[in-house]
């Protein structure tokens, strides 16, 4: 199946334009027009390759949303013309305990990102910078028709990323939330824990994002600016969520757990944290991590964005911009998510 | 009420002989006279100062276990002549959220150390090495007629210290455990994870205490004389606690963890724990931490011990060897605590 994207061909490669096929429609396959696509941070730090060696060329994009424009003769979930969803991951074992559980995400033997990566065919997998995409149907979730198309982009990876831990660690009516950063991931994590009912507190070095913050839901707005300001919000948190990749100083965070709270990494820092134990003792605080979520959490939460009508904040933009939005998103420069439209490709 | 015991009179001072006056029994006080006081480490950090300031002259001892002698008026728990226990705090604020969930080693106002602290009254506190205690019925607790009293009084700190993490983070049959250390508090954690019904795996560097393991019910022994040893064990165990104080790279064994699994420090470093976020993230890994327990707690674990059999592995000493015994203690030459036997103050 002839695909049009944007490839990178090596780790100081800009985007450029790129044709290349995709496999033949399996039985349990569906395939779709690709409406939206989002830009995330992982897609940088891949295509420079900054985490490691990487397969070029390399179609980045793993936030995706479209049509579906032909099922194969097994498919059963989804219909021609129906929206769709693919994130992170494009396979999995299937059999481990994970996987059985819904958690592929933690896939015993690696679950198949959906690019810089072999699928099972043994194939380089091509991400969702491109016009079409060809998914088995256990690994693409259903999106409401009720939202706004490319705010649906980013809560694929952005979103679920944040879902899942608030999920998990039961933010609810009553909780006190913390996120550290309003970024991609920090402006979900705001609006999804102020739609479970907790009262939300955003940390941010960054003032200018208070009004943002409050608009999103927020109900608190901490400048981080002056670290000091951080001692008069001790022990008075359940859970905090820390998207930021910047390396701080988390013991200064870590106070401001509550007996049994849980501070979640979501960003992925260059340096290891550095946790002072006897804050952990003496409160029987936590520290955890959390990435993305599984196919099943992934469709409660587009339901659950369903019901409460939330999206990304986004910034649409066609293919020729991809490089600026690049750039843009290392500056952290974008209100909250860059999204290149299928359609200019 | 005269007591006599052993005081250290300055952080470079030796125990010595000491007589002193406990508050004269209130409406709500127990009496009793000491059995069996427990060394525990936390006593030589404190009476040597190395924990920050100190008051002298300090009894130490949390770890107490004697026969009711007396009672207040209003005390209705006790009778004379019951065995009674006393554990690392005499007092709390009886009224913030924690306390009223007896969850009084987290009180929000700071719990009253059983020494090294003022009391209620203002007076200084003081501890388990002597011959006799005053304490408010509500702040101590029943130990099981059955269970030989050398061994019961560490279980007042170190036993509690390991039996609430297992209970909080649900040690039970089919858990794998792990247990970093086997010292005074470590051979507790074998015992109280067997007992729940967990595979208890020792993590020790001392390659000697294999067959003490083995007896004290662990099911696997593993020497890190050689660290690449632990990468045999990864992904493996549901929980770890780590009793070790020393630095340990602390890595290496949150790699050990499942998926959803938790390392609980236990042990208090003199540096902070260096954790990789992505070893966190990629298995929803937390590392945690965990001290002492409340009283309902401490009576259902004295209640457990009571049912299973469980005591603390001693050796009783006598008063005048006290000094001894701290220096073995630094030096872990001890199977696995020692107890003063309180006739000898």
């Amino acid at each position: 199946m002839q695909s049009r994207g944007l490839a990178v061909h090596g780790a100081n490669s800009p985007l450029v334009p790129f044709e290349f096929e995709r496999r033949e429609l399996g039985a349990n396959d569906v395939s779709f027009d690709i409406a939206f696509a989002g830009i995330c941070h992982s897609d940088i730090h891949q295509a420079r390759e900054e985490w490691g060696p990487a397969l070029f060329p390399m179609v980045p994009g793993h936030e995706i949303v479209g049509h579906v424009s032909a099922t194969g003769s097994k498919v059963t979930k989804f219909a021609v013309g129906q929206r769709i969803g693919v994130g992170v991951f494009i396979d999995s074992c299937r059999t481990c305990d994970k996987c059985l559980a819904g958690l592929q995400q933690y896939c015993d033997n690696g679950m198949t990102p959906t690019y810089n990566a072999l699928d099972s065919e043994g194939n380089v997998a091509m991400g969702g910078y491109s016009n079409t995409f060809v998914v088995n149907e256990d690994y693409a979730v259903h999106v409401p028709e009720n939202l706004s198309l490319p705010g649906v982009a980013p809560l694929l990876c952005a979103g679920i990323t944040l879902y899942s831990p608030l999920k998990h660690w039961g933010a609810t009516s009553g909780s006190h939330v913390g996120v550290m950063g309003l970024g991609g991931l920090g402006h979900m994590g705001v609006k999804f824990a102020k739609a479970l009912g907790a009262t939300v507190t955003v940390f941010s070095h960054s003032p200018g994002k208070k009004a943002d913050a409050l608009l999103m839901g927020a109900d608190h707005f901490v400048s981080t600016a002056d670290p000091k300001e951080l001692k008069n919000y001790e022990s008075q948190f359940d859970l905090i969520l820390n998207t930021v990749s910047a390396n701080l100083e988390m013991n200064l965070y870590v106070k401001l757990l509550k007996v049994d709270g849980t501070l979640v990494a979501i960003g992925l820092p260059s340096k290891p944290y550095s946790i002072n134990v006897g804050t952990l003792l003496t409160a029987r605080r936590s520290v955890a991590g959390s990435q993305i979520g599984g196919i099943p959490e992934t469709q409660e939460m587009l339901d659950f964005c369903g019901k409460h009508n939330i999206v990304s904040d986004v910034e649409v933009i066609s293919a020729d911009y991809a490089n600026t939005a690049y750039d843009r998103t290392v500056a952290s420069d974008v209100k909250y998510r860059f999204v290149i439209d299928g359609k200019t490709f």
